[in-house]
């Protein structure tokens, strides 16, 4: 103990940097190292699951599962012809299930403006009283095939782009994007919003049907590995993906059959919206998750989803259910006038790019982002590098020039979110939490850490299967 | 010298690094000093010339001049239309002022194709009997307001894109892209090639002037702005600013009046080729360019253009006046098949981008090249932070994102060049040196130092002015 007192310290501090600083301060060298404490053990079960080489190979296949989804977008057609078991009173919503009674301020003004197309209310009290009312149907887009962002409310007559796989027999379904602005997703149900949807079903949808039907299917793989080399991550940066989209597309809209200027004025929609790309990039994300999705053993999320007021996650190895914990402010920048206090909780489908190796996992390709979420172009880079910790490996075809080519983290592993406490990353626009006003910013997010644990404890009560 | 002898040695390496490796070798200490000699003093007057306050205000109007240029997209003409003093027989081409006898292959098959498409031969042979008569008045594109990417091969009917300066009077005129393959701009003059150029004639020019006609000019700053965030350098990679092009075209080109299989073809013309972007970079830099022509006392490069057999530049404070050197080798990736042996020198006014803050001066936005010219990210950042020890200042509108948004390097200034020894950096395509073949590969090159010794020889007798 004398020795102690008379001898100069050298101190090594481990994990929270909170000693270190106040010793560097007096002058004491510290040696820092970088660790944190699990997010939970799981009553000590973590360590045989991170042991497990059976859970490392059904995670191997799983993410194999997920790489070999060939996204083709072939057709576009109405919901309840490609809905199995759709009815007009079937309203398809994003994230894990929800009530009427629990749905966030966008996500029931979304719903008021689908019942109002739909043409079973005439008034938004008549449709707050219909939805109230037991009548409808919610069921999350997640189990129907579908992926919506934001509200992401689908309805029968909704024209949805199919996307199909050509390497296996499964298809999915997404409405399109209504751009920025006022738009059903964000709750917004004024006349022009549902003017748009009109559009969309009587002219747009048609119109995009005839141009994909007259020539071959669209490749969607090879423009989301392009677009990650012209600075999109293909969630809340669609403009190369939307652009490459578009150049496939023009040359058929114009000869699809349909007079010019309503030819002339689809193209000058997709033209006019820089996040067209965005739904195919969720298409592409549900078909592969979907994919992957079942592999007996693999703790791989297959399914990041926000309603607005619980954010879930599915597990390849846990089957169709979902882990839920409340959904978490979104930080970031705001749009003029508006401010933390005006944001919705993290809401919509659109996780499902993280979940795939796109969005904030493949941020460190789109620097440029930043101008629009915050931070700078080194915390892009890191939001991808962070990534790599807790993921099963790295995409094959979204390479990242900046990152010499490597390709993007893909494939959470709830064990090593569980060992790290590193949640993962999320960039996402921010919805007003009142119904019809839209967006106001954009910014980052994690899950709740409670989906994780939840998960990784059903996980660990099953595992190894007697 | 005994001391010399018996105690340890410790060396200063100043510039080449050959004998630090020689002495590192054998266990020496060395410090390395990063230094070169200049590559030319002008016989003690360059000293003289870098002091000089008056020079460096003069480069700072000549880069504000070039910054001020405004470029708009605004029609499409025949060349003779928009050309003082064109004839049937006045041929424009690429880089300084060259005879038909000393044209590269590819420049010489370019002159072929362009004397049967206008009808002033029938035959190759007859075309070259006519080229050498002496009655085809050669003259460089750049002493007629014109720009040619390769050959440049410009003559009396060919459909010229022109852009105009929103902030002066100026106007400049290039032909359209015709794509990769087999193109007149790399000496290929087959009957394809040829319907190629009456097709821009009598359709494709046409139907693209009444699409500019029945709308706003379209501006073309913000789009290489745009560009530059999206991987693009406005050289060699320029697939995000084709799509940006094409986005505001095409539903214009779907009702510009014309049958929608024309209008069809046309938009499939552009969304098939990613360099049709190119000739817009280069009227745009071609114009800031000309704009930043003629400021007394500026060291300033205001051209570099090369016929393929030589090199020029022209200096803003030196008027219309070129400095030659000869064309060099490009170094970079060829095509399967070919190799260096197949290369023509360095051809073509695209270094206009490089003049004005793109195309290899703008690498570190577009890493992805290096897929295409060979290196490494690392290098194509490297290539651009090299080049502001050479530059005057740094573009106020093209940023790019990696390097926290900083201004690309702008406007090469004689003085520095010849200080540092560094040579601008150029990233092209390489031609084969034979007529007809086309494109064999991509890499880099610099100018011959002899045009900035002879450039700096020139100002220097003439500066200051009595």
């Amino acid at each position: 103990m004398s020795d102690l007192l008379h001898t100069p310290l050298h101190a090594v501090n481990v994990g929270v940097d909170l000693f270190a600083a106040t010793l560097a301060a007096q002058g004491v060298p510290v040696e820092r190292v970088d660790w944190r404490p699990p997010l939970d053990t799981l009553d000590g079960a973590l360590g045989r699951l991170l042991a497990d080489p059976a859970i490392d190979a059904a995670n191997q296949e799983a993410a194999a599962r997920l790489l070999g989804a060939r996204p083709l977008l072939v057709d576009v057609r109405p919901a309840h012809e490609v809905i199995p078991g759709m009815t007009r009173r079937t309203f398809l919503h994003a994230g894990p299930p929800i009530a009427w009674e629990a749905m966030c301020g966008p996500m029931r003004g979304a719903v008021v403006g689908a019942a109002m197309y739909e043409g079973l209310a005439d008034t938004p009290e008549a449709a707050e009283r219909l939805a109230a009312s037991g009548e409808i149907e919610f069921a999350p887009c997640h189990e129907h095939g579908a992926i919506g962002p934001m509200a992401g409310i689908t309805t029968w007559s909704m024209p949805l782009c199919v996307v199909a796989d050509a390497a296996g027999d499964g298809a999915v379904y997404s409405a399109f994007n209504e751009g920025l602005g006022r738009a059903l997703r964000y709750g917004a149900n004024g006349p022009d919003v549902l003017d748009r949807l009109r559009w969309f079903r009587d002219v747009f949808g048609p119109l995009v049907a005839a141009a994909l039907r007259g020539g071959e299917p669209i490749e969607l793989r090879p423009l989301f590995a392009e677009a990650i080399q012209m600075g999109d991550e293909c969630h809340n940066r669609n403009k190369a993906l939307t652009s490459l989209l578009f150049r496939r597309l023009a040359p058929r809209l114009a000869t699809a059959g349909w007079p010019s200027d309503q030819a002339a004025a689809a193209l000058a929609f997709i033209a006019g919206n820089d996040h067209f790309g965005l739904n195919f990039s969720m298409l592409a994300g549900k078909l592969a998750g979907d994919a992957a999705s079942g592999v007996a053993g693999s703790t791989m999320v297959t399914t990041m989803a926000r309603n607005g007021t619980e954010f879930g996650i599915r597990v390849s190895g846990l089957g169709g259910r979902w882990f839920t914990g409340p959904s978490q402010i979104v930080e970031g920048l705001y749009f003029a006038g508006y401010g933390p206090a005006d944001a919705n909780p993290d809401i919509g489908d659109s996780a499902i790019t993280e979940t795939t190796g796109l969005g904030a996992f493949a941020m460190a390709a789109a620097p440029a982002i930043v101008q629009f979420m915050g931070g700078t172009p080194a915390d892009a880079l890191r939001h991808t590098q962070t990534m790599y910790e807790i993921t099963v490996t790295e995409h094959d075809a979204y390479r990242v020039p900046i990152l010499d080519f490597r390709g993007t983290p893909l494939g959470i592993d709830v064990r090593r979110v569980l060992r790290t406490g590193i949640l993962p990353v999320i960039n996402t626009g921010i919805a007003h939490r009142e119904p019809g006003i839209g967006q106001v910013g954009a910014g980052l997010v994690h899950p709740p850490a409670e989906c994780f644990v939840a998960a990784g404890r059903a996980f660990a009560a099953r595992w190894p299967a007697a």
